[in-house]
């Protein structure tokens, strides 16, 4: 972008701000992007320097997902604002089953941020999109006033293709049908709520944030007879099956023995009251399969780095509403979430 | 979606207000969605009930754009930051000379809005997607704390595809061609203004937001040589010319006597010392097209009643910057847009 070359003096990215001429459309807007956010996510759709990208014919069904991430604080143990918007809607698209594609981000930003956190930001996600080979192709920048954002909120969309053949969805669980988890939950809340109430536990507990969508290729490659794929972020595993649950108009039943939970995690969650099963994670999936493949699914899942601690944690039943087997050997009943247990936590 | 159902009280859409729940991913955030935007963006893709949603197939090179919209006030005269973020995100695919083909909209609601005041603006939004063809077929909600936010902020993205031997893009003007602008400039960033300020003027200013595919469509089937297409929104035309000019690496000649401006609009432009050049429209495009064919394609313009006033403006030269010949039959130099003259418009 040769608007860059106009200016005598660079953008000043220890100490220089966010102002509201940086969103206003004219010469510090264009500055602003080929100066800091151009370079960093450089690619040839982006390149193209239009309002919108054009990018080569594809074949297949398109999925669509977006997402917008108002987590606070903006950094954290594990990740950040930047590279959460990029796994988060990456993810989205791979539980329908589809190649994620392209991306893009739309930056709202609050006069006063410093340039020097925009750019951590930027280049977390530019580190994110690359190791996923997913580009982000086109974006939009505002600004709003100080007070009425806080620092960045980012919105991603992705766009993917699903090939003939795979057909994942929330309503396609079936009584009998097994449920698996792809590794411990909690651990992204966990990380977020203890980095905001600067909490320090004695090993410090670090998001899961990451792209799944390599260990759904593998999944769907096994030929296991999968129905549904979802990542339980907000609300937690808990409302995940519950959403699943009254999708497919079955009810659930797991073994709270065979959900893996990290010992730190579940520490921190029994000291501030809080029950992992509504905890938000990042960087983990539930897979719902037919009951003959699922032995087959977690060996597969296992062989994948992100899911060595997959287990089968329980199954579909036909009594319409979430139940859990406790530790103690008890049974209750897994409710939606139903208040704010962790707000702006994505 | 069933959640619906479970509920015994309707949602209070007189007097209630969004509450951090409605973004906590569980029951009154899905409570939300069944009640208020779910109905009013009723569509097969969007009743999958998914993170995300599957389409079918499509052939053509895929366009990708993405728009967060900020504008303040929510409402203004000719619409609301509802329909504005419907018309934004597909005018950026159609300036790609793509049909649009869906969209997605990303929430970010402060504490305390009005549920009243978000059904307003969701039935805008819906409305608008109707009228041009272009269903929402996913979403996200986020909620943030009163002081965080500002009402509503929408992210939109839409994809669409180009078909074959389409090619615009901002670089490829070329000295001698012609600029073509379709209507009267000024309109939405006044329209804005005026609200935000309490002004008032004779008569009332009405902003201009549209959707302009159809519009598009008709100026591609004409068969003109067309070399670049864009929306001339937040920095107004002057910067848009000289975006254009950027990456082509020429220059532009209008004529400002050319250029046609609403007589209310340029009188507040007058009375707020703003220049109309400057000043953001949301429903007008710059069309750059060989010479020989500008007066075909101004005719095919002024046949669609969304350019009615279509005028060329001027001619593409090789002098590398942007110059206009004033009323008084000087020549100044049409700058990009330096500071912030109008924040918040769209």
């Amino acid at each position: 972008m040769s608007i860059a070359k106009q200016y005598a003096r660079p953008l000043d990215l220890k100490n220089g701000r966010i102002e509201m001429s940086h969103g206003a459309g004219g010469r510090a807007m264009a500055h602003l992007i080929a100066e800091l956010i151009a370079p960093a996510f450089d690619n040839v759709f982006l390149a193209q320097g239009n309002d919108g990208a054009v990018m080569p014919a594809v074949s297949g069904r398109l999925v669509m997902s977006t997402d917008s991430h108002v987590v606070s604080p903006l950094f954290f143990s594990g990740g950040d604002i930047g590279c959460l918007s990029v796994h988060g809607t990456i993810n989205d698209v791979a539980m329908m089953g589809a190649q994620p594609l392209y991306l893009s981000a739309a930056f709202i930003l609050e006069e006063g941020l410093l340039l020097a956190d925009l750019k951590r930001i930027v280049d977390s996600m530019a580190q994110a999109a690359m190791q996923a080979g997913v580009p982000i192709v086109t974006g939009d920048t505002k600004v709003v006033e100080r007070g009425k954002g806080d620092g960045i909120y980012i919105t991603t969309t992705a766009v993917g293709i699903v090939r003939d053949g795979i057909n994942l969805s929330g309503n396609l669980a079936i009584a009998g049908d097994k449920i698996l988890l792809s590794g411990t939950i909690g651990d992204h809340g966990m990380a977020v709520l203890s980095q905001r109430e600067n909490l320090s536990f004695d090993a410090p507990i670090v998001s899961d944030t990451a792209a799944l969508h390599t260990l759904v290729e593998t999944m769907l490659a096994s030929g296991a007879n999968l129905r549904v794929l979802r990542d339980p972020t907000r609300g937690g595993l808990a409302t995940t099956l519950n959403e699943i649950a009254g999708q497919s108009g079955v009810g659930m039943l797991i073994d709270e023995a065979s959900i893996p939970v990290n010992t730190t995690v579940a520490a921190a969650c029994e000291f501030l009251g809080l029950d992992p099963l509504y905890v938000a994670n990042e960087g983990k999936l539930v897979a719902i399969c037919a009951p003959g493949d699922a032995d087959k699914l977690l060996s597969v899942m296992r062989a994948h780095p992100q899911a060595r601690q997959a287990a089968i944690i329980g199954e579909v039943s036909a009594e319409r509403f979430v139940q859990m087997t406790t530790k103690l050997g008890g049974r209750r009943i897994v409710d939606w979430l139903a208040g704010e247990q962790l707000p702006r936590i994505c």
